[in-house]
């Protein structure tokens, strides 16, 4: 723990009185103060949550309504209980009995959601901007839980708590991002949160999985995992998706895995103590081995999981608080 | 608003105790006070909706079952909320997973969930009359989400209230169904509940659509929608499904948006003010086109969503004052 | 209503302090005192649940996960309102949208709901083990609720609450299964609940349904239906499923009825007021006459329902004591 951990008011504009954005449909374009403001407030629902009696009343009487046009059990779950430990009514809606397979135009099911009267909408989307979207047409807070290959906000925001927890400061470190760059909005959502907040971070990925032009979102793009590694103090790993598994993108798994799996050789280029992530669910033997997956003392997985909750918790109660008539700092 | 809007206890019997049904399986045979005292007992909860903390604990400690035999979003969605809002435990059984699957008897699968001791069933069933005969085997309120081409009773009761609100006393008006009357749920409980409230009913369709013997409802037939709609204060236009687009019952989409879609042009032929109902979800350009079904000021279809919810809280409380001890008109 | 109905605290030993379990994987191995304890803590659980308001604080604040890789619609039911009537957050991850699908381990699966930092995980498998295997893995306790042919604890436990209402001390009563003793779970966990409760316990089956070496367990077998009847206290239908039903097992469902089904003439062999249960839900007319399925006064399989929800409140309940710092026998 360092004192970064700890809410600090100071950090945040004297003159401010409140979160400036209704919805998180992005990390992209939010200050510094921003990010900072939602991981403090996440502190706090840590330590809740480690408690046996871990039950908030703070959005009681509220209807959160989780809107998974596209399946996911992980980020479901969390937010779920994220609602749940604050109390609010959550109700979940699956794409799979949904209205689109009856035709309805996705922004139909928002305004009925919308109608509803629901005091703020989750959404996963298999499209890119589908959530901004859904956003411009209902009156609550919209949370982004996964959009295409566009943004996971609070995937960024968790991974962004965990690396905090464990190294402190931001701008002394070097966050090494490997995997599907080309296809992963867990990917994008940490680029913008992680270079916003000062760390130096690198992409690795084969040549067809990464994009052109990455440079321009302030990243420097490897191709070489052993040389993007180097010195590096936290390792990222993404999900290989499986269609993407042969063909096109990548010759094979085990092709894969060889050039861009992190071994436990591969992780001792990076510094001694570096930090081992990955979103989940892992493909064990692909892109990360079991030996550094359960590395004890190193591997941050199921932390990531643990902080997920108290992410979701900090960002349900912020952006409700407008609504509620609860403003300010205090 | 009108002063139909406040409920006023001189409606209602004097000698009368409650409300007199255990179930609500159709609107049917229901007295206009009847119907009446369920939208006058939803007023209430229009409002609470309107808060940003909606929740009552009238129901706490009650437990309800959403057993949807057929898919519907929209309908779960609204049931849940409501009984959430009202403080209840509120537990889906979704027919996917079902023992249905099983081989089990329908009447098994309601013992089995009266033996859970609920408080409340609301049931979805692609068959006329299953809810009927699930109603007879258990021991407490039924609630009819939509049964075959039975009736869609609380559809038919946020209808009304959707009306009301908009338009005042039912006696004065004259109100335009369109679509596929013969197949629909949804129309038959409009027509009981509109005919009994004393509205004028048009009901409007193709040939191969329309019921034969229908004016035995106390509704006018019509096959030219033009016709239907001069001089209406209401039109009401029905959902097309999908498997009946083709070939049975209509040459083609187009040729019945042709004929029988709501476009700004022929709802000129209705009274100026007239007011746009679709029960939802839409197919726009088909039974109705995008510039009406978003015209404002004329356009109640959110509305619609937004009354079901406080629709269903209303027969939620009031069927299940019985089993709570709580009578009469307090 | 028997004296052995009466939680009794001398029948606890002297010296504990807690019942010394953390999870309920099975029924095997349980000391008879453990078992009665269970049951002895239902029976206010069934009080409660006959009342309007059903519905405690015990477990506020606590989060349950209800882990569901094999689908279940009464057994899910079951725990989701077993665990709202005692205040928890209940959340239900379903199989059909699980990351299992996207070839994470069992074990990631675990070590996930484990970092959400749940207070109890209630587990179906259609492995054999793999609740064991969970439990391994997690911090709180763990509830197997039908593991692949291995066991099914709550449904023993619920067998034998229903039973010692109708029947009392076990010791004097004699009990027939008859079924697909080979793969049934349900059988596994009563056969381990009533032998070591003193229950005399015969198992039959056709040769092909019926595992070899049985006796070891404490049970007599038979082949012959009418002779495993012949003075019964209780006789316990098994559902034949469906993918048994011909070929490999038995020659046809016609015939499984003539030599195994129980019709009310073969219930005649049994005692004259033999208890008659089926877990459910019920192939009627093949392993079950509706004749003898609906008999009243007979027929305990809608009370087996119900004496779920109190065995699935009582284990809840007790196994999350430890944690919320309730100990002893108060």
């Amino acid at each position: 723990m360092t004192s970064a951990n700890q809410p600090a008011a100071g950090r945040y504009p004297a003159g401010s009185a409140a979160f400036p954005h209704r919805d998180l449909t992005g990390l992209a374009g939010l200050a510094p103060w921003e990010i900072l403001f939602l991981l403090d407030e996440a502190e706090q629902w840590v330590e809740l949550n480690r408690q046996p009696h871990k039950r908030a009343d703070r959005l009681a009487g509220l209807t959160i309504i989780n809107a998974f046009f596209e399946n996911s059990t992980r980020t479901l779950l969390s937010f779920e209980i994220a609602g749940k430990r604050l109390g609010a009514d959550v109700v979940n809606m699956h794409a799979a009995q949904s209205s689109v397979k009856k035709g309805e135009t996705l922004i139909d099911t928002a305004m009925t959601l919308n109608a509803m009267r629901a005091d703020a909408i989750v959404i996963r989307h298999a499209s890119s901007g589908a959530v901004r979207l859904i956003a411009d047409k209902v009156d609550c807070p919209v949370l982004n839980a996964g959009d295409g290959q566009h943004e996971h906000p609070t995937q960024g925001l968790l991974d962004a708590l965990t690396i905090r927890r464990a190294k402190g400061d931001f701008g002394k470190l070097t966050v090494t991002i490997c995997g599907d760059i080309l296809h992963s909005r867990v990917a994008r959502s940490n680029i913008h949160c992680l270079t916003t907040l000062g760390a130096d971070v690198r992409v690795c990925a084969p040549p067809a999985l990464m994009p052109a032009g990455i440079e321009a979102m302030k990243v420097t793009p490897f191709h070489d995992f052993d040389a993007a590694l180097d010195g590096a103090d936290v390792v990222m790993m993404l999900r290989l998706q499986q269609e993407r598994m042969s063909g096109q993108f990548i010759p094979s798994p085990r092709e894969y895995r060889h050039l861009y799996g992190l071994t436990l050789e591969r992780l001792a280029k990076a510094k001694p103590d570096a930090l081992v992530m990955h979103p989940g669910p892992m493909n064990r033997g692909i892109e990360i081995d079991s030996t550094v997956a359960d590395l004890a003392g190193r591997s941050a997985i199921t932390t990531q999981v643990e902080m997920g909750v108290a992410i979701r918790m900090a960002c349900l109660d912020v952006l409700t608080r407008r609504s509620r008539g609860v403003e300010g700092w205090a």
